[in-house]
């Protein structure tokens, strides 16, 4: 499969993850056949799968491209709404989507890592803490979001830093009696994420309907387990 | 000077910071004969001088303390309120008062170093954090207030992260185009705070009336300059 | 048990952690009835376990001493010889010993996810660092020596900080293309370690013979899981 | 000056440096006319500078060159021996010379910030740090060395670890009684020091004969004073 020619739409391309999947994707034998921007729509011809890598605002138009062209979304967009996110799990019954507000590796193992050391620190103090880039424009980040949702019972305060030009940082600190212990995950490239949403793409291209987390995406790429 | 006994009066000694006073106080010729805290007053004969390490609600006690005795004052209360500042300035028309959120000298150099790095840095982005034990009662912590200033004309964030039992942590990160420059202090023990505190009683106890601050009194011991 | 009264012998009394271990153990039902510090030795009545805090050439006095009381022993010297190891393990043929070299639950959770991490990042760099007070005598820390132990395939560097008066911070930073993962513990207070001997305490004295490491403690005492 | 057009020659083009520099040269008015690196010589026509982005072993190359031109040379190649040094400090006789082992603000700005820490906390004990990519030569980086020979009477630590793909972090950490304070800087992105070598670019061409440093081009353009 990895090194199969394959044709892609890609909505939300002038972006700057947007920049990244077209430089990752044409390096791994991605054709781009479709864009949807801020400067309008080209159709080259059908593609196989749409990457979304846009914002909020730009849904139902993703919604009616995965409609008309019956084919596989991996959606990148962060900042959806709960009810945004029922209608791409209403897309899902007949296409197979899949859905995260972070394609990298190590953010994946950093959710893993915060799960079991909660099991364990059950009385500890949590803080998450997340710095961006000072244009990003939600506010805690996708992914802090992602990690809060793991503590369901405690009510844990996100703090959002907005700094220069940094592409995302994410720490979960754990306070307890005379000792912390803090998880911290850097991403130093853009071009990680890009490649996350190819690993992610390769995997929904042979997949049928469902509605599938990057998790499942690296599961099944490295046998990892949550 | 430095070795010479001297006789202190303590409010708030029963506290994390006033238990450390006392211990620091007590190995280096301090002898106290006053005390205030929530268990009452103990007054065994006038103190040289008064240090407070108590809450904003007990200034009304402290002034009139010093005004009965007429002695020197070292005030470390955080999260007062511009009325109380304006109250002990009055005080220091007739009583030397040395006041601060914060005496270690290590705060006093990232202070510094803030401004100077101000001064260079005028268009990148500003960020504060502190760190500080989940039980501190004010918010942002008066240290993080003392930093906040040097910024007059940006309105800049401060996060407070709670957890364990952290003493304090400060961080000033300035972020540009594509780098970040981080200063940070981390107070490793509660006892540091109580020899800054030593050293303005000994400097205090060598003034007449006046309104110090700790930076006032690391600048006569060490020549440093802001 | 835990409120039980109990009488133990502390070897490496007069040290930083073995004047912790006795504020600690005197707080909660301890009885010291034997020492053994650089004073000499004071026995005041057989001890029902022994506890040591001291340093490897100390080794073969805490041995005797094991052997002519027949109590249990808890052992937190660092930086001891595979040799001394094979001798604790000898002893634990006739009493039970816990050995370690870090005694708090956040270590022993980044252990645990350190483990965790590597089983997923197989491929990433690895870096191990420690910060410790400039008075440590061993280097790299005996904590930062068992992280390493789990990377045995990789033959991973430490680095060693000397700063201040530095309790003991260690990370482990994974580095990936594109990203960075980290996992750090920093201890506040000595105290912290004080009460995990605490436990171990608790545990050795109600086990047979046996050479347990703090991970058994911790597990007997949280159903926590490697 | 900045908007004008310019011909440059580069040494090292194949680089992660030397492709940054190309980028942004040619985003910023510059015209590549003569190309030195592993694939071989390239020249259009006499370059009005030469930029060096390459290593140690090509330095006879680039005296070369610059005589045989007589042009301005700008020189970011790190690891240069001291009689490396000594070369390019001849060659400044007859053309200006900019040398740096980087060419960030921010990092000039960290290394003013440490003096002045340093002339404070004088029994205070220093460690220097620094985390590069896994395929970095020269170890510590030359920004390390710069930053150690800051602490001249002080036998300084570097610690160097190389993780990734991470791009470039700096850390000084001054350790005293009870605290800690650090000053920090990461380069988020490579295009920073081609940025800083455009300024150096445009400083060199305005210059007659002389060494200078990053510094005097910061100096120069900002007023910032060390």
């Amino acid at each position: 499969m990895k090194n199969q020619l394959f044709k892609y739409g890609l909505i939300g391309s002038s972006g700057k993850l947007g920049s990244e999947v077209n430089s990752v994707f044409n390096d791994n034998g991605g054709r781009q056949v479709y864009i949807y921007n801020r400067g309008g729509e080209f159709e080259v011809e059908k593609p196989e799968l749409i990457i979304d890598c846009s914002a909020p605002e730009v849904l139902d138009k993703t919604v009616s491209l995965v409609d008309r062209f019956n084919v596989p979304l991996v959606i990148a967009t962060t900042n959806l709404t709960d009810s945004q996110i029922g209608r791409l799990k209403t897309l899902s019954i007949s296409v197979p989507v899949v859905q995260s507000y972070n394609f990298s590796v190590g953010v994946q193992v950093l959710l893993n890592l915060v799960r079991k050391a909660d099991e364990i620190l059950t009385n500890w103090d949590v803080e998450i803490e997340e710095v961006h880039h000072s244009q990003k424009k939600d506010r805690p980040s996708g992914t802090a979001k992602m990690i809060r949702s793991i503590f369901k019972e405690k009510n844990v305060n996100v703090s959002a830093l907005r700094l220069g030009t940094v592409i995302g940082d994410h720490s979960v600190h754990f306070g307890g009696p005379g000792e912390i212990l803090s998880i911290k995950h850097s991403a130093v490239s853009r071009r990680t994420f890009a490649q996350g949403i190819l690993k992610a793409a390769h995997f929904v291209l042979q997949k049928k309907n469902g509605f599938y987390s990057f998790t499942d995406v690296i599961y099944s790429d490295t046998g990892f387990q949550i």
